[in-house]
């Protein structure tokens, strides 16, 4: 197994992705900080904060918020970790510093740390792992201690999940006396890899195969502790009604059957991802065959049969889960930014264990569409439900409640603002990997990279006005001529691409699983140019997809386009795009922040009086324009559609 | 106002509805005497006539069934008056005078008739009105008895339900004492119209009227009734939880306003046309113009915006409701057969108010499609909901798990089959209509017609082939030479129509709402010969349809066609039926008991290996073949779509 390690030193000065980041240090930051502490005006209070000082002795009252509350603070930790890699902040770390230090108060003396249980249920630790999150809001803890403790060279974070950890293995397991369990939100198992990774101890790497293993054998632990729990004193909980895990059995968890042998991506989308990022990530650490094979099956299923152009999963708001393959509606659907922020780590892993450029298009496909379109230009409104579609009737459907029309301030429960933001803030994470002597570019995110090359310090800068121009300039940067390989992704949606080193053609006729491997000694100062080119593609769905048929969606590099209300008026599903019509690319400065915007003529079909006529339509011509679908409800609410109709 | 009357002498020999009266007759009516007299094996029992036996004091036992568990047996009553109509049967009628001596045996003294009150909660009649349907069944039982009377001219079950409404009239009304409450589900409203027609005792007219003027007025009845009902001592029903009437406030049963103040089609479809027919009626026997305006605002409303091609009504599961303008989701909607049954009824009220084709046109639409459909072939199974379009991944999808993918046999709450089976058994009450000079002729259904036209006696014979060919002969009998009008519905679908008298063309330039108003001096033995162009019509949807874009639907007469994967293989949304592709009608006698197929010549879409692509569709020369969307799913499960994607 080849498989590829991660690149540190990335720094992004990409007009796209810094503008972004900014954002996420200037709005997002800042303003969920204020809801961790309940400093904002109406809205609900978190009590996130709160609930570690009562923890602590430090407050009096009692616990407030959902039983993965806790994982809010978590998440905001990671963020700000990632944020100061490439933004020093010291009033931002010395707060962070500051709740560290309050985690630390407030663990017990075992090493416990959970406020739901700590103050609500002393006594029923580790009792409802399917439904009560404990696990789940560990591995959020241990991913921003890993990221804390790499940004800032600090240690009392990661020596706090350290001692937690300690007391997790020693509960659960295969040997007697520990609880054969697991959780019912997987996220600790791809946590204690990155823990293995920082620590090197094998200990974690081993808890994380455990809870992969055991995960669905026969008898399924979580009907046996629901057993249990019938005589211990505790409160039921949402899944304990009649409609168990929403109907879906043990797949909602994906906990039916060993992950080995499951060949279908099933239940819940989030959990789903979160559990194939751990797998992979263990395939590449053990070189698990068997495991990266699941993978692999896992991963064609979901590309192939259950994902949204704009990279969305999550076909049913009943479990917010996956449903069969090619059931795809575009205005019912769930396609939860967290998915799709999983979705990107899960390609990013992937692209360790294999540099395969399939990988790559997915992983570029999620962060430039459907993870995005979850937050508005400014960072201030959010979507959880990602629609491809919204019709005039859309927000009057009972049975489409879930999809809003437009993007909502920070909720209650705020899984999606502070993943997406997580994402945003380590985006640098996902351009590169490496082996000891190639690196590969996943990713065109201009800025500077340094790393270690065939034992040569490098250092290598992408320029580039991406994802809106396809001219792409590399530069090498190496105090004295070293031998190594420069692995360029040649975008699966490039049918045109030239390469030239130092002004000099290089042929692409053989590439390796979609990258142009260039061997050379390099030298201080070559330069690569790459052009992609970006003509607009006419994106059709498979036959099987019922309701995309006879529509087509507009994709220039890596945007995925809409069309709006505010641009082409009411009645988007009466548009017609002719196939023979020529589309217009042009990067306009004013509009969404700046943004290639796509014109093309087409007709509007006029409203006829009767509801169903076999008169012939009458087409009135009319200029479509679409936008990046990232961008969309950014200029008023109104309709919305990514499939537009071809006549 | 210028109204006509039904004509009662009607004889049908037509192939298409006798073969459908004779399955009503030898099928449905004995099989749901078993099912009311729990006989049927691995069968919920139905305790329909046993609950009467124990109310009569005849049996032990308790009630068992829902709260409209009687409405079975009025339904099967109303159907064998129908049928008996024209196939005596006096086995059949027997059965039927039993069952209305026994339902007189378990009538209160003061008249009281309904099981789950007398047995369940004697003390609690007319508590809650808002779900319990005792008026609902009240209304069902007067349709029947009604219906019995004409048939047989017998009087004994008419007077039971006279007895009945007089205690009805004098419980409910707005004078002092009186509660001022109405039906949470419409149908005595209509009922008692009916009731009026038979005996020509105003006050029953005066009670429909005082329901429909009440309903809707502030205060709302159901919400002080609600109140009101803390205080006693009855069972919580399931409109008692959270989410009240669907969520739906008082639009689910058409009360959140006065009558005259609805605008547009609202909440329950079934409650809704039911409602509206007596709005209907009541306009034309008071000439009320108000109820008459409002009539054809709604009436406009649901054909206008609301009603599938199939004349499907009910776009949601929820409520199993109406929705909003232009959302008619092809797989997801509710369309229950009762809902298309009401929308014939309707139409033929709406025909007496107003002889405007529009009316007719709607009548044959869900005569011949929306309602069928509910029924297979041999009677013996079922649809309550008629989705248009069934994909392979429809039977998994967990918020579509009311659409089954084949008929189901009887059902417990068995609304759907009977009310299918009254229709049928009494379709010749919707072929004709007359003032006293005019006969209005609105469907062509072979038989007889026997009435009396300027004061003579006229017969009428049709004969034809309809609905698969358009060739229509009448023979005028009349045994002296009279003068009066024969109306002839050209109908909407046709743009090409012949009509000749004794071989001599008539002009069809002046139509009236539709109508060809033949006047002249007929002689015994005149004979009128119409020929109704069939071409097939490719019917397109308003652009604001935003499901039916792209897609044709094909229709020949007034029989809107399907595909079905039987003889199109699967993935039926991957074919193409091009614009210009000729299509060819065949009668094939061997065919879903003898209908016309369509073919086609068209494409199927290649399945690639990928999801989404760019690259140009591959398509694969393949004949379509269409079929009656009413005989859908009688060969077995599968695909089945109305809307076809062009190219
Ligand atoms: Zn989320
Ligand atoms: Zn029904």
């Amino acid at each position: 197994m080849k498989v590829t390690t991660p690149v540190k030193h990335v720094l992004v000065e990409d007009h796209f992705w810094k503008k972004y980041k900014q954002i996420v240090a200037n709005e997002v930051i800042p303003y969920q900080w204020k809801a961790l502490n309940d400093e904002l005006p109406n809205t609900e209070p978190s009590h996130a904060i709160e609930n570690f000082r009562i923890a602590a002795g430090e407050s009096n009252g009692e616990f407030y918020g959902t039983v993965f509350q806790d994982s809010d603070v978590a998440k905001w930790l990671e963020t700000v970790a990632y944020s100061l890699r490439d933004n020093p902040n010291p009033e931002l770390e010395k707060k962070a510093d500051e709740v560290i230090s309050l985690l630390g108060r407030s663990q017990a003396a075992d090493g416990y740390l959970n406020t739901y249980y700590l103050l609500k249920e002393p006594n029923n630790r580790w009792t409802n792992l399917r439904d009560n999150h404990e696990l789940y809001c560990a591995g959020h803890f241990i991913e921003a201690a890993v990221a804390y403790n790499e940004t800032t060279g600090k240690n009392e974070f990661l020596s706090i999940m350290e001692k937690y950890v300690h007391l997790i293995d020693q509960v659960f397991g295969t040997e007697e006396g520990k609880i054969k369990g697991y959780p019912g939100h997987e996220e600790i198992e791809l946590a204690l890899v990155k823990l293995f990774d920082v620590t090197q101890n094998e200990k974690y790497l081993r808890l994380a195969q455990y809870f992969i293993n055991q995960r669905g054998q026969e008898p399924i632990y979580f009907r046996e502790e629901a057993e249990k729990r019938k005589k211990i004193d505790t409160a039921s909980t949402w899944n304990d009604e009649k409609n168990i895990n929403f109907g879906l059995g043990f797949e909602y968890q994906q906990a039916h059957q060993p992950v080995r042998e499951q060949k279908e991506a099933v239940g819940h989308a989030v959990r789903a991802v979160y559990l194939y990022i751990a797998m992979a990530d263990l395939a590449a650490k053990t070189g698990d065959s068997s495991l990266k094979e699941t993978c692999e099956i896992l991963w064609d299923d979901v590309v192939k049969n259950k994902m949204y152009i704009t990279a969305g999963i999550g076909s049913a708001v009943n479990g917010e889960a996956f449903t069969c393959n090619h059931d795809l509606p575009n205005d019912s659907m769930y396609c939860e930014t967290c998915a799709s922020v999983g979705l990107a780590f899960w390609a990013n892993r992937m692209l360790r264990l294999d540099a395969n450029r399939k990988y790559a298009d997915v992983l570029e496909r999620a962060i430039y569409n459907g993870t995005l379109s979850g937050m508005d230009l400014d960072g201030k409104r959010f979507f959880y439900v990602n629609p491809l579609e919204v019709n005039p009737f859309q927000h009057v459907r009972k049975d489409q409640q879930h999809v809003k029309v437009e993007r909502q301030k920070w909720f209650f429960c705020a899984c999606c603002p502070p993943n997406l933001a997580r994402m945003i803030a380590s985006v640098e994470d996902n351009i590169y990997t490496q082996t000891d002597d190639t690196l590969y570019t996943h990713l065109y995110v201009a800025g500077k990279v340094e790393t270690t090359l065939s034992g040569k310090k490098i250092e290598i800068t992408q320029s580039h006005q991406y994802p809106w121009d396809g001219d792409i300039a590399l530069t090498v940067n190496t105090g004295e001529p070293a031998h190594f390989n420069l692995a360029l992704r040649i975008p699966g949606w490039c049918q045109n691409a030239v390469v030239k080193v130092n002004g000099q053609l290089i042929s692409l006729d053989r590439l390796e699983k979609g990258y142009l491997i260039i061997e050379r000694v390099w030298q201080q100062g070559d330069s690569v140019s790459l052009h992609l080119d970006m003509q607009v593609k006419r994106m059709r769905s498979h036959p099987l997809v019922s309701m995309n048929q006879g529509q087509s969606a507009l994709q220039r590099g890596p945007i995925v386009y809409c069309i709006e209300e505010v641009d082409n008026g009411a009645n988007l599903a009466g548009l017609r795009l002719p196939k023979e019509s020529e589309i217009t690319s042009q990067f306009k400065e004013d509009v969404l922040n700046g943004v290639v915007i796509l014109t093309a003529d087409g007709y509007r079909v006029a409203p006829s009086n009767e509801l169903y006529s076999s008169e012939q339509m009458e087409l009135v011509p009319q200029k479509i324009t679409a936008v990046p679908y990232y961008a969309w409800c950014n200029r008023g609410t109104g309709e919305m559609r990514v499939w537009i109709y071809e006549s």
